[in-house]
């Protein structure tokens, strides 16, 4: 049987154009795009095409603006360390937020260990941040601002162009982690007002391990990848000329598809909301309800672990995660779940659904059907889900 | 005409088998190897496959050693930084040679601008470390040792083995950066005693844009890319897996054909150094007649200017380099020439030929035949040539 992939957010399939994309250029055999002979020079051709799709798809007036990486992790990396060790002496205050990913997460600890301060702003019970307290975290010493896009555990969509006012206002730099909106949503730099903003191919539909980090003309910024002259002198080393051109394509394909991907992933998802009622009870849907991600569904399903749900569906061949798959090995509660709010058992009973482009309706339907059953199965063998209806049997 | 590659430094082309694996790993549309479910485990055995391939050309004991990178640069400035970044408390100085990567140089001059200090050691005219100058140079505050492997430039090879008898007696942590030597000629990370060594796919014909980094395990390095738990923790990030399913296969034709690529390469290297002085007048060979890679020679050519070569040689379909690729951006001359001896017209002049398992014997004779052509003509337009001329004919 079939597959059902409802866990976008960990991979998604490459489309069959950018396949042909990157078959075309393996056999092509491209030289290196920074020799001085003709064997470069096509090299160097197709990688300036691909800058030139991907400004295009984040509307960078300038495609040197792009920089290409190996993936969203390193375009945070080199946003986030790339300002700290830059602007060290105007200060080492970072601001971000209670939601951010592991990869800034993890980044800003290891600022900490190098002498940086962080403050860390709260969210609503939707995951949304308050420009207000952004301004209010904003210091003298103040070097960066670093509030992500959309949140990849429950798809909630932060206040960005807001938080640039102010962020302009008060001459900090302001970055954004985009890698789960840019080719999910329309993202647009210079409406954003951003300085920098961390974005990858994959969930766009194009390969793994290729990124991009806008990073306005001007901005000064530590490569961390220290060496050659390439990616205008911010990031060295031969360049995944494969992945990138796998990702110019995939960026076509987004700016042509936008409005069909999203109604397409729309529908799927208020289909999967309307019709959840009638499959399972006492869950919380988590995130914004208007300001998230369309392509993206957080519920907390009571008295289970979202572990056993996700080892169930996969007996039955559908994909679904728990949270992101970076996190995979770690097993703690999502810091997520818990600054909106859940507690720890709620947080624990998550599973995350991430549709995609070739999903169906019918895809939703047996997901729900399966869910049922397997949810119907765990609570059956919990010690907590007997005990309280044993309590509520003796309380009616 | 078909192009004549002699510029293999830059770029080797992929190998079919290399690319047909790479082709099938396109089409197999795999997930994401951190994902808990059936669409990530194929994903993580491919993964699994090609880290123990390339464990094994490296001859290292454990495939965990191994973490997959986006190439050579990534590679060597995360064992660098994340040396530097990890021993900080033991101390902050660092030993190098006056000969290494542009890679090295400009990591290393990244970490004086954050308090770390470093001694690069001269080498002989051949562009040799002297092991006894490492052992001078290392202090109670040396963190690490990082001398090359093989020289990008000029292909002298370092007395690696000899070098860390002095870093184990003194427990200081070494790595070599091996980028130009693995796949190239035979690399055994535990003869070498190294504890840390870099590598790059590309030089022995898999992708560009992935490589290595071995870390003899227990060696403690803070990532780079901090994130996601991937690659043992040491590199945080969605792996580039069709990159690297190339270089497992790239890995595995290397340690099948090594022996007949060798005895190719020398003799093509033999036939240009036997026939070159039919060819050419007033020019010296760099780099160590015994101790060096099989497949490059560098020529300083009296009189001209190697950018020049280069571009003429490049009308006539021949590719060859002036130095690395990765500093065509910068005209200013070689610090590896000027390092052996070699004067600032010498360094000028240089042209460096790098040969691959596809070259013949017949791009040899041609290439001879346009450079002595191609090196006439740029000498009679010379002003120091016709001078010195001048000056002989006057002499005589």
């Amino acid at each position: 049987m079939k597959i059902i992939n409802l866990d976008h957010i960990s991979a998604t399939p490459v489309l069959p154009e950018v396949q042909e994309a990157m078959i075309e250029a393996i056999k092509m055999n491209y030289g290196n795009p920074s020799s001085q002979h003709k064997i470069g020079d096509k090299a160097a051709e197709a990688l300036n095409a691909a800058r030139e799709s991907v400004a295009r798809l984040i509307n960078s007036p300038i495609p040197k603006e792009v920089v290409f990486t190996s993936g969203g992790t390193e375009s945070v990396n080199l946003a986030v360390k790339g300002v700290a060790f830059a602007h060290s002496n105007k200060g080492n205050h970072i601001v971000t937020s209670n939601v951010e990913h592991n990869v800034i997460l993890r980044s800003l600890r290891r600022l900490k260990m190098m002498d940086y301060h962080v403050t860390s702003v709260p969210v609503d019970e939707y995951g949304r941040v308050n420009p207000d307290h952004v301004a209010k975290a904003i210091k003298d010493e103040t070097i960066l601002v670093s509030i992500m896009h959309s949140n990849n555990e429950i798809g909630t969509i932060q206040p960005i162009e807001e938080i640039s006012q102010i962020t302009k206002e008060k001459k900090v730099l302001f970055h954004t982690d985009a890698v789960d909106s840019v080719g999910v949503v329309p993202i647009d730099v210079q409406k954003l007002g951003v300085d920098l903003l961390s974005f990858a191919s994959n969930p766009f539909y194009g390969p793994a391990g290729v990124g991009g980090l806008y990073i306005r003309r001007g901005i000064k910024v530590w490569p961390l990848l220290d060496g050659g002259v390439q990616e205008n002198n911010k990031r060295a080393g031969s360049e995944n000329l494969i992945g990138i051109i796998g990702m110019g394509v995939a960026a076509e394909l987004t700016l042509r598809d936008m409005d069909s991907r999203l109604s397409h992933l729309k529908k799927l998802r208020e289909k999967l909301l309307q019709e959840l009622p009638q499959y399972l009870t006492e869950y919380h849907i988590n995130g914004h309800p208007e300001y998230c991600l369309p392509n993206l569904v957080s519920v907390s399903i009571k008295y289970i672990e979202g572990e056993s749900v996700v080892l169930m569906l996969d007996e039955d061949d559908i994909a679904v995660s728990t949270r992101s798959a970076c996190a995979a090995g770690a097993l703690q509660a999502s810091h997520v779940l818990l600054s909106i709010g859940r507690d720890f058992a709620d947080a624990q009973g998550t599973m995350v659904i991430t549709f995609g482009v070739n999903n169906t309706e019918d895809d939703i339907h047996r997901f729900l059907t399966v869910l049922k059953d397997s949810v119907k199965t765990l609570r059956e063998i919990s010690p907590l889900y007997t005990q309280t209806n044993a309590a509520k049997a003796a309380q009616a």
